[in-house]
Protein backbone atom coordinates (compact mmCIF):
# COMPACT_ATOMS: atom_id res chain seq x y z
CA UNK A 1 0.00 0.00 0.00
CA UNK A 2 1.56 3.36 -1.01
CA UNK A 3 -0.10 5.44 1.39
CA UNK A 4 -0.77 5.14 5.51
CA UNK A 5 -3.66 4.87 7.09
CA UNK A 6 -3.66 8.63 7.90
CA UNK A 7 -3.65 9.62 4.41
CA UNK A 8 -6.02 7.05 3.31
CA UNK A 9 -7.94 7.94 5.69
CA UNK A 10 -7.91 11.36 4.51
CA UNK A 11 -8.35 10.47 0.97
CA UNK A 12 -11.75 8.40 1.44
CA UNK A 13 -13.64 11.36 3.15
CA UNK A 14 -12.04 14.01 1.02
CA UNK A 15 -13.86 11.35 -1.26
CA UNK A 16 -17.19 12.02 -0.47
CA UNK A 17 -17.10 15.74 -1.10
CA UNK A 18 -19.48 16.48 -4.43
CA UNK A 19 -17.46 17.12 -7.26
CA UNK A 20 -14.44 15.22 -6.06
CA UNK A 21 -14.03 11.68 -6.85
CA UNK A 22 -11.30 9.06 -5.97
CA UNK A 23 -8.66 10.72 -8.04
CA UNK A 24 -9.55 13.52 -7.90
CA UNK A 25 -9.77 12.94 -3.53
CA UNK A 26 -6.14 11.75 -3.98
CA UNK A 27 -4.69 14.83 -5.63
CA UNK A 28 -6.39 17.18 -3.34
CA UNK A 29 -4.92 15.14 0.17
CA UNK A 30 -1.33 14.98 -2.02
CA UNK A 31 -1.98 18.79 -2.47
CA UNK A 32 -3.20 19.41 0.93
CA UNK A 33 -0.24 17.30 2.63
CA UNK A 34 2.07 19.77 0.48
CA UNK A 35 0.81 23.25 1.42
CA UNK A 36 0.62 21.75 5.21
CA UNK A 37 1.08 25.52 7.22
CA UNK A 38 -0.48 27.04 4.23
CA UNK A 39 -3.99 25.25 3.27
CA UNK A 40 -4.33 21.86 5.42
CA UNK A 41 -3.79 23.62 9.11
CA UNK A 42 -6.22 26.67 8.41
CA UNK A 43 -8.54 24.00 6.68
CA UNK A 44 -9.05 22.21 9.26
CA UNK A 45 -9.49 24.51 11.52
CA UNK A 46 -12.06 26.64 9.61
CA UNK A 47 -14.02 23.15 9.27
CA UNK A 48 -14.01 22.97 13.25
CA UNK A 49 -14.72 26.40 13.48
CA UNK A 50 -17.88 26.29 11.13
CA UNK A 51 -18.84 23.16 12.55
CA UNK A 52 -18.95 24.12 16.10
CA UNK A 53 -20.15 28.02 15.51
CA UNK A 54 -22.82 27.31 12.52
CA UNK A 55 -26.26 25.93 12.88
CA UNK A 56 -29.47 25.84 10.74
CA UNK A 57 -31.92 28.72 11.85
CA UNK A 58 -35.08 27.07 13.59
CA UNK A 59 -36.86 29.50 11.62
CA UNK A 60 -36.04 29.08 8.47
CA UNK A 61 -34.15 26.43 8.27
CA UNK A 62 -31.15 29.00 6.98
CA UNK A 63 -27.42 28.38 7.88
CA UNK A 64 -26.00 31.17 10.09
CA UNK A 65 -24.03 31.43 13.92
CA UNK A 66 -26.95 33.17 15.15
CA UNK A 67 -30.90 31.83 15.90
CA UNK A 68 -32.75 33.16 14.60
CA UNK A 69 -30.53 33.63 11.76
CA UNK A 70 -29.88 37.46 10.64
CA UNK A 71 -32.23 37.41 7.90
CA UNK A 72 -34.87 36.52 10.13
CA UNK A 73 -34.03 39.26 12.72
CA UNK A 74 -33.25 41.94 9.69
CA UNK A 75 -36.40 44.44 10.72
CA UNK A 76 -35.54 46.40 6.75
CA UNK A 77 -37.09 43.26 5.18
CA UNK A 78 -40.42 42.54 4.60
CA UNK A 79 -41.56 39.69 7.09
CA UNK A 80 -44.78 39.58 4.76
CA UNK A 81 -43.14 38.11 1.86
CA UNK A 82 -41.66 34.35 2.26
CA UNK A 83 -39.36 32.96 -0.44
CA UNK A 84 -39.70 28.90 -0.42
CA UNK A 85 -36.28 27.43 -1.66
CA UNK A 86 -34.91 24.06 -1.85
CA UNK A 87 -31.69 23.82 -0.18
CA UNK A 88 -29.36 26.75 1.29
CA UNK A 89 -27.50 27.16 -2.10
CA UNK A 90 -30.87 28.37 -3.66
CA UNK A 91 -31.20 31.10 -0.67
CA UNK A 92 -27.79 32.04 -1.25
CA UNK A 93 -28.29 32.27 -4.76
CA UNK A 94 -31.16 34.51 -4.26
CA UNK A 95 -29.11 36.92 -2.14
CA UNK A 96 -26.36 37.03 -5.12
CA UNK A 97 -29.10 38.14 -7.29
CA UNK A 98 -30.01 40.73 -4.87
CA UNK A 99 -34.03 40.46 -6.04
CA UNK A 100 -35.25 39.72 -2.89
CA UNK A 101 -35.84 41.78 0.67
CA UNK A 102 -38.44 39.16 2.20
CA UNK A 103 -37.54 36.29 4.32
CA UNK A 104 -36.66 32.35 3.89
CA UNK A 105 -37.93 29.15 4.00
CA UNK A 106 -35.47 25.92 3.41
CA UNK A 107 -37.58 23.08 2.64
CA UNK A 108 -34.51 20.99 3.40
CA UNK A 109 -35.29 19.20 -0.25
CA UNK A 110 -37.54 18.51 -2.72
CA UNK A 111 -40.64 15.56 -2.74
CA UNK A 112 -39.49 12.51 -4.39
CA UNK A 113 -41.52 9.32 -4.95
CA UNK A 114 -38.01 7.99 -6.38
CA UNK A 115 -36.01 8.40 -3.40
CA UNK A 116 -38.72 7.68 -0.94
CA UNK A 117 -38.50 11.03 0.42
CA UNK A 118 -42.38 12.18 1.17
CA UNK A 119 -43.71 15.06 3.06
CA UNK A 120 -42.82 14.44 6.70
CA UNK A 121 -39.12 14.80 5.58
CA UNK A 122 -39.35 18.44 4.43
CA UNK A 123 -39.97 21.83 7.02
CA UNK A 124 -43.59 22.35 5.15
CA UNK A 125 -45.04 22.02 8.05
CA UNK A 126 -43.33 24.58 9.34
CA UNK A 127 -44.14 26.38 6.69
CA UNK A 128 -47.75 26.50 7.19
CA UNK A 129 -47.17 27.67 10.37
CA UNK A 130 -45.34 31.00 9.58
CA UNK A 131 -47.71 31.68 7.05
CA UNK A 132 -50.56 31.57 9.14
CA UNK A 133 -48.68 33.71 12.06
CA UNK A 134 -46.90 35.89 11.06
CA UNK A 135 -49.26 38.44 9.39
CA UNK A 136 -47.66 36.64 6.11
CA UNK A 137 -49.23 38.37 2.87
CA UNK A 138 -47.45 36.18 -0.02
CA UNK A 139 -45.67 33.09 -0.88
CA UNK A 140 -42.64 32.49 -3.42
CA UNK A 141 -42.24 29.12 -4.23
CA UNK A 142 -38.96 29.55 -5.73
CA UNK A 143 -38.45 25.68 -6.43
CA UNK A 144 -36.34 23.76 -9.48
CA UNK A 145 -38.11 23.66 -12.78
CA UNK A 146 -37.45 19.95 -12.73
CA UNK A 147 -40.55 17.34 -12.10
CA UNK A 148 -39.46 16.88 -8.54
CA UNK A 149 -39.56 20.42 -7.91
CA UNK A 150 -42.91 21.01 -9.61
CA UNK A 151 -44.59 18.13 -7.60
CA UNK A 152 -43.29 19.57 -4.24
CA UNK A 153 -44.62 23.00 -6.13
CA UNK A 154 -47.53 22.22 -6.34
CA UNK A 155 -48.05 19.97 -3.31
CA UNK A 156 -46.70 22.82 -0.93
CA UNK A 157 -49.03 25.34 -2.68
CA UNK A 158 -52.57 22.77 -1.55
CA UNK A 159 -51.03 22.61 2.06
CA UNK A 160 -51.00 26.29 2.00
CA UNK A 161 -54.46 27.05 0.19
CA UNK A 162 -56.17 26.79 3.74
CA UNK A 163 -53.74 29.70 5.31
CA UNK A 164 -54.45 33.00 3.05
CA UNK A 165 -51.82 33.82 1.70
CA UNK A 166 -51.57 34.64 -2.31
CA UNK A 167 -49.15 31.92 -3.20
CA UNK A 168 -46.64 32.72 -6.65
CA UNK A 169 -43.90 30.80 -8.08
CA UNK A 170 -40.99 32.29 -10.03
CA UNK A 171 -41.28 33.31 -13.73
CA UNK A 172 -40.57 30.22 -16.95
CA UNK A 173 -38.89 31.85 -19.80
CA UNK A 174 -35.85 32.94 -21.85
CA UNK A 175 -32.90 33.37 -19.74
CA UNK A 176 -30.98 36.29 -19.59
CA UNK A 177 -28.54 35.94 -22.47
CA UNK A 178 -30.17 33.23 -23.50
CA UNK A 179 -30.32 32.39 -27.62
CA UNK A 180 -33.43 31.10 -28.93
CA UNK A 181 -31.35 28.43 -31.08
CA UNK A 182 -29.70 26.89 -28.05
CA UNK A 183 -32.56 26.80 -25.70
CA UNK A 184 -34.73 23.90 -25.27
CA UNK A 185 -37.94 23.31 -26.83
CA UNK A 186 -40.50 23.25 -23.29
CA UNK A 187 -38.85 26.75 -22.23
CA UNK A 188 -39.30 28.13 -25.72
CA UNK A 189 -43.04 26.97 -25.24
CA UNK A 190 -43.83 28.14 -21.75
CA UNK A 191 -42.04 31.55 -23.08
CA UNK A 192 -44.76 31.71 -25.71
CA UNK A 193 -47.59 31.09 -23.47
CA UNK A 194 -46.28 33.88 -20.46
CA UNK A 195 -45.77 36.23 -23.34
CA UNK A 196 -45.82 39.67 -22.72
CA UNK A 197 -46.99 43.29 -23.51
CA UNK A 198 -43.43 44.77 -24.93
CA UNK B 1 -24.39 38.98 2.64
CA UNK B 2 -25.36 35.33 2.48
CA UNK B 3 -23.18 33.38 4.44
CA UNK B 4 -21.64 34.46 7.49
CA UNK B 5 -17.64 34.55 7.89
CA UNK B 6 -17.57 31.11 9.01
CA UNK B 7 -18.81 29.65 6.03
CA UNK B 8 -17.00 32.24 3.73
CA UNK B 9 -13.74 31.41 5.36
CA UNK B 10 -14.57 27.72 4.66
CA UNK B 11 -15.48 28.30 1.10
CA UNK B 12 -12.55 30.37 0.06
CA UNK B 13 -10.09 27.25 1.55
CA UNK B 14 -11.32 24.90 -0.13
CA UNK B 15 -12.02 26.80 -2.90
CA UNK B 16 -7.75 26.18 -3.26
CA UNK B 17 -8.43 22.67 -3.44
CA UNK B 18 -7.19 21.38 -6.62
CA UNK B 19 -10.41 20.64 -8.64
CA UNK B 20 -12.57 22.43 -6.88
CA UNK B 21 -13.29 26.20 -8.05
CA UNK B 22 -15.51 28.77 -6.00
CA UNK B 23 -19.06 27.29 -6.95
CA UNK B 24 -18.34 23.70 -6.33
CA UNK B 25 -16.31 24.80 -2.91
CA UNK B 26 -19.50 26.51 -2.55
CA UNK B 27 -21.17 22.99 -2.91
CA UNK B 28 -18.95 21.34 -0.90
CA UNK B 29 -18.82 23.62 2.18
CA UNK B 30 -22.90 23.23 1.95
CA UNK B 31 -22.48 19.47 2.00
CA UNK B 32 -20.26 19.57 4.90
CA UNK B 33 -22.14 21.33 7.21
CA UNK B 34 -25.37 19.09 5.90
CA UNK B 35 -23.88 16.35 6.63
CA UNK B 36 -21.77 17.71 10.25
CA UNK B 37 -21.77 14.42 12.26
CA UNK B 38 -21.01 11.89 9.25
CA UNK B 39 -18.22 14.30 6.84
CA UNK B 40 -17.43 17.81 8.56
CA UNK B 41 -16.29 16.48 12.01
CA UNK B 42 -14.68 13.27 10.76
CA UNK B 43 -12.78 15.25 7.81
CA UNK B 44 -11.56 18.32 9.99
CA UNK B 45 -10.46 15.70 12.58
CA UNK B 46 -8.66 13.02 9.65
CA UNK B 47 -6.51 16.33 8.60
CA UNK B 48 -5.83 17.35 11.78
CA UNK B 49 -4.28 13.92 12.32
CA UNK B 50 -2.69 13.73 8.64
CA UNK B 51 -1.09 17.01 9.74
CA UNK B 52 0.24 16.39 12.82
CA UNK B 53 1.78 12.82 11.67
CA UNK B 54 2.47 12.77 7.85
CA UNK B 55 5.85 13.69 7.22
CA UNK B 56 8.20 13.71 4.23
CA UNK B 57 10.76 10.92 3.92
CA UNK B 58 14.32 12.36 4.58
CA UNK B 59 15.54 10.42 2.52
CA UNK B 60 13.34 9.43 -0.68
CA UNK B 61 10.95 12.43 0.29
CA UNK B 62 8.01 10.18 0.18
CA UNK B 63 4.76 10.58 2.50
CA UNK B 64 4.57 8.45 5.55
CA UNK B 65 4.41 8.75 9.32
CA UNK B 66 8.14 7.40 10.07
CA UNK B 67 10.70 8.52 8.63
CA UNK B 68 12.78 7.11 7.06
CA UNK B 69 9.60 5.72 5.33
CA UNK B 70 8.34 2.32 5.04
CA UNK B 71 9.52 1.42 1.71
CA UNK B 72 12.98 2.82 2.62
CA UNK B 73 13.46 0.68 5.34
CA UNK B 74 11.87 -2.32 3.80
CA UNK B 75 14.38 -4.91 3.50
CA UNK B 76 12.41 -7.05 1.43
CA UNK B 77 12.56 -3.93 -1.59
CA UNK B 78 16.27 -4.01 -4.05
CA UNK B 79 18.01 -1.02 -2.57
CA UNK B 80 20.38 -1.14 -5.38
CA UNK B 81 17.33 0.11 -7.28
CA UNK B 82 16.22 3.93 -6.99
CA UNK B 83 13.16 5.15 -9.34
CA UNK B 84 12.58 9.22 -9.65
CA UNK B 85 9.74 10.44 -9.56
CA UNK B 86 8.18 14.04 -9.84
CA UNK B 87 5.97 13.80 -7.16
CA UNK B 88 4.30 11.76 -4.33
CA UNK B 89 1.34 11.08 -7.05
CA UNK B 90 3.20 9.04 -9.45
CA UNK B 91 5.08 7.30 -6.63
CA UNK B 92 1.52 5.89 -5.78
CA UNK B 93 0.92 5.37 -9.22
CA UNK B 94 4.16 2.90 -9.80
CA UNK B 95 3.17 1.17 -6.38
CA UNK B 96 -0.66 0.61 -7.72
CA UNK B 97 0.74 -0.74 -10.94
CA UNK B 98 2.95 -2.88 -8.58
CA UNK B 99 5.77 -3.51 -11.58
CA UNK B 100 8.61 -1.43 -9.83
CA UNK B 101 10.09 -3.17 -6.03
CA UNK B 102 12.86 -1.05 -5.65
CA UNK B 103 13.26 2.41 -3.55
CA UNK B 104 11.68 5.53 -4.73
CA UNK B 105 13.30 9.16 -5.27
CA UNK B 106 10.89 12.06 -4.97
CA UNK B 107 12.19 14.95 -6.69
CA UNK B 108 10.01 17.50 -5.81
CA UNK B 109 8.48 19.00 -8.77
CA UNK B 110 10.66 19.36 -12.12
CA UNK B 111 12.85 22.15 -14.04
CA UNK B 112 11.16 25.13 -15.42
CA UNK B 113 12.60 28.19 -16.76
CA UNK B 114 8.78 29.30 -17.32
CA UNK B 115 8.26 28.96 -13.69
CA UNK B 116 11.38 29.64 -12.42
CA UNK B 117 12.01 26.44 -10.71
CA UNK B 118 15.88 26.08 -11.18
CA UNK B 119 17.90 22.93 -9.72
CA UNK B 120 18.00 23.71 -6.45
CA UNK B 121 14.74 23.96 -5.82
CA UNK B 122 14.42 20.27 -6.36
CA UNK B 123 15.97 16.97 -4.12
CA UNK B 124 18.69 16.76 -6.87
CA UNK B 125 21.84 17.12 -5.18
CA UNK B 126 20.06 14.52 -2.26
CA UNK B 127 19.78 12.05 -5.31
CA UNK B 128 22.87 12.21 -6.46
CA UNK B 129 24.33 11.23 -2.95
CA UNK B 130 22.25 8.08 -2.67
CA UNK B 131 23.03 7.38 -5.89
CA UNK B 132 26.89 7.69 -4.44
CA UNK B 133 26.80 6.16 -1.41
CA UNK B 134 24.31 3.00 -1.09
CA UNK B 135 25.72 0.51 -3.93
CA UNK B 136 22.88 1.70 -6.17
CA UNK B 137 23.17 0.22 -9.50
CA UNK B 138 20.41 1.65 -11.54
CA UNK B 139 18.63 4.74 -11.25
CA UNK B 140 15.19 4.42 -13.29
CA UNK B 141 13.84 7.91 -15.05
CA UNK B 142 10.08 7.57 -14.22
CA UNK B 143 9.30 11.58 -15.13
CA UNK B 144 6.72 12.73 -17.35
CA UNK B 145 6.71 12.65 -20.88
CA UNK B 146 6.70 16.27 -21.04
CA UNK B 147 8.76 19.41 -22.00
CA UNK B 148 9.59 19.78 -18.49
CA UNK B 149 9.95 16.10 -17.57
CA UNK B 150 12.19 15.58 -20.58
CA UNK B 151 14.05 18.66 -19.63
CA UNK B 152 14.62 17.34 -15.74
CA UNK B 153 14.92 13.71 -17.08
CA UNK B 154 18.00 14.98 -19.29
CA UNK B 155 19.75 17.12 -16.65
CA UNK B 156 19.15 14.84 -13.76
CA UNK B 157 21.11 12.05 -15.88
CA UNK B 158 23.89 14.45 -16.60
CA UNK B 159 24.24 15.10 -12.97
CA UNK B 160 24.20 11.34 -12.22
CA UNK B 161 27.32 10.81 -15.11
CA UNK B 162 29.38 10.69 -12.45
CA UNK B 163 28.26 8.42 -9.75
CA UNK B 164 29.31 5.65 -11.66
CA UNK B 165 25.12 4.19 -12.25
CA UNK B 166 22.92 2.70 -15.16
CA UNK B 167 20.64 5.31 -15.69
CA UNK B 168 17.47 4.76 -17.37
CA UNK B 169 14.08 6.03 -18.68
CA UNK B 170 10.39 4.38 -18.78
CA UNK B 171 9.80 2.95 -21.95
CA UNK B 172 7.46 5.03 -24.62
CA UNK B 173 5.03 3.69 -26.93
CA UNK B 174 1.56 2.76 -26.86
CA UNK B 175 -0.10 2.47 -24.14
CA UNK B 176 -2.33 -0.83 -23.52
CA UNK B 177 -5.51 -0.39 -24.80
CA UNK B 178 -4.71 2.15 -27.51
CA UNK B 179 -5.63 1.79 -30.71
CA UNK B 180 -3.53 3.71 -33.33
CA UNK B 181 -6.23 5.50 -35.02
CA UNK B 182 -6.62 7.56 -31.42
CA UNK B 183 -2.65 7.85 -30.31
CA UNK B 184 -1.24 11.15 -31.13
CA UNK B 185 1.58 11.00 -34.08
CA UNK B 186 4.64 11.54 -31.49
CA UNK B 187 3.44 8.74 -29.34
CA UNK B 188 3.51 6.33 -32.53
CA UNK B 189 7.13 7.76 -34.02
CA UNK B 190 8.29 7.13 -30.65
CA UNK B 191 6.69 3.65 -31.03
CA UNK B 192 8.29 2.92 -34.56
CA UNK B 193 11.68 3.96 -33.33
CA UNK B 194 11.44 1.94 -30.54
CA UNK B 195 10.22 -1.49 -31.58
CA UNK B 196 10.65 -4.74 -30.99
CA UNK B 197 10.85 -8.43 -31.85
CA UNK B 198 7.60 -9.64 -32.02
Amino acid sequence: MPATPEIERLISLLAKLPGLGPRSARRAALNLLKRRDQLLIPLAAAMQDAGAKVRACSVCGALDTADPCSTCRDPARDASLICVVEEVGALWAMERAGAFSGRYHVLGGLLSALDGVGPEALRIGELVGRARDEGVREVILALPATVDGQTTAHYVAERLASAGVAVTSLARGVPVGGELDWLDDGTIAQAVRARRPA
